[in-house]
């Protein structure tokens, strides 16, 4: 069977047509451009490789992924301009005429892992992406998180020394909430470079330290079995090792697991799918649009 | 069909007989002393009280709920003298020869809320307590939460400003968390006073800034669609309009949904059952040990 997954990102958008990571036939990427050229290009993909059974779509956000909502499939609030209140999946439902699964592209993530990368067999776990901005989704009692709307952990608050950090934060609603510290766009600000051209031990001890702290705060209130930190922030070799001892120090003992003291290495993991997690994922939610 | 109910807390517990909160037929409350002790007192309640068809415990923790563990049914690693590692399920079953279903005494407050209190109809929210410490627990996608152990909302971390505040907060493990900063606890340790005793508007304004800091991560996290502030502290009555206030004010509009803005009346609210949050929610729990 041949499913369609479109992993929706800000900057670009990468499609597939497979069934798995053993089995992506054809394949695509193309920049995000207005939503009228994207979707149309996103529609003409798939219609013109042999079609597909279903789609599924791992979006940017906010979104509305809520089924019965009349604003289901929606991009809704973004401050990217011209996409706020567009119609992702009704568009793309009625270009292809095939069933649409919908979610954030961290939960199409999330679903990925779980299906064929770091976190087969487990039903709580996150999925947190640190790139440009930060992100995280993940599962609870074996089924991707929703709620209200869907986590925003990014714009969790966490303590934020000045004067060891003057640093202000780039977030344009909360200044320095972790994403305003601790993604990519905070570090180029920051350090006046981009993160992969930083190699000072000072830049990733800093880095560490704010990540490990967003960790600590999504132990505490998810209990997660594992934690996958994806996106391009990551790559940097140093950054897990010193993300998990910070963990270490900051949990100090507190929760008595192993996974969490001598564990850690394969508590905070990089994704199983690399890069492809996201468009995998959205394969997998394909899948359940039909079941 | 008369159920048992058992409010373990590390201060007093609490017993039930009934089927809900207007079928009550026996209540009892003593205080927490030695563990056996409080189960023989436990046990000899319910077995002179006609029996049960089955019990319910939400436990002071931190606890073991993985029914597969070798250990389900214990209080782990509590600093509480003579508690460590109690096997508090599997001696009353023992005694009472009954199912028994085991877990946090904020996860079965907040299934009692969600079965006759403030989150009916409602798969994702949190039960949130601010007494001596802070707790939390909660449903995701309908169901407890539970992961690798269960959430410790108490030790997330949050910002605080030394010199706004230069309290170093009274958490053992890491002095200024959210537990640390802000449960009752820690107010009577910055002023001196029990919470109930201090009206200054400063301690009031100050206790909302870090319990909304503690609900936005809250939120950020797990997209509850409500949360429930229960235990002592949110007792004074001035503290939830300003904790409601303040969570607008910090969120700053990101999340864009009415239950933040205009709605937040209703997504910050106190426990529909009052006190009994815990013992009827661990009687809803008993019923979960025949279903």
């Amino acid at each position: 069977m041949a499913y369609g997954g479109v992993e929706a990102g800000g900057t670009k958008w990468v499609l597939a047509i497979g069934d798995g990571p053993d089995d992506v036939r054809e394949t695509t990427t193309f920049p995000t451009t207005t939503p009228e050229e994207t979707l149309a290009r996103t529609a003409a993909f798939f219609g013109q490789n042999g079609g597909i059974a279903a789609l599924g779509v791992g979006s940017f956000g906010p979104i509305d992924a809520l089924r019965s909502s009349p604003t289901w499939g929606h991009i809704t609030t973004t401050p990217k301009p011209g996409w706020a209140d567009t119609d992702v999946a009704g568009a793309l439902a009625e270009a292809l005429d095939v069933p649409v699964a919908f979610d954030t592209d961290v939960n199409a993530a999330a679903l990925g892992e779980q299906r064929w990368g770091a976190a087969i067999g487990l039903d709580t776990f996150c999925y947190i992406t640190i790139g440009t901005g930060i992100g995280g989704g993940g599962m609870s009692n074996g089924r991707l998180m929703h709620g209200l709307l869907h986590p925003e952990y990014g714009h969790m608050r966490i303590p934020h020394d000045r004067d060891l950090d003057p640093f202000d934060g780039v977030c344009p609603y909360h200044g320095d909430c972790f994403e305003g510290l601790a993604a990519g766009g905070a570090i180029r600000e920051r350090w006046g470079k981009k993160a992969e051209d930083l190699t000072d031990s000072a830049v990733w001890d800093l880095e560490a330290h704010y990540v490990a702290l967003g960790l600590v705060n999504v132990i505490c209130t998810l209990s997660p079995q594992r934690i996958i930190l994806g996106g391009g922030v990551p790559k940097q070799p140093t950054l897990l090792p010193l993300v998990r001892e910070q963990v270490r120090t900051l949990l100090a003992g507190y929760i008595d697991a192993e996974e969490l003291d001598s564990g850690l290495d394969e508590f905070i993991v990089a994704p199983g799918l690399g890069d492809r997690s996201g468009v995998l994922g959205a394969i997998e939610l394909a899948r359940t649009a039909i079941r």
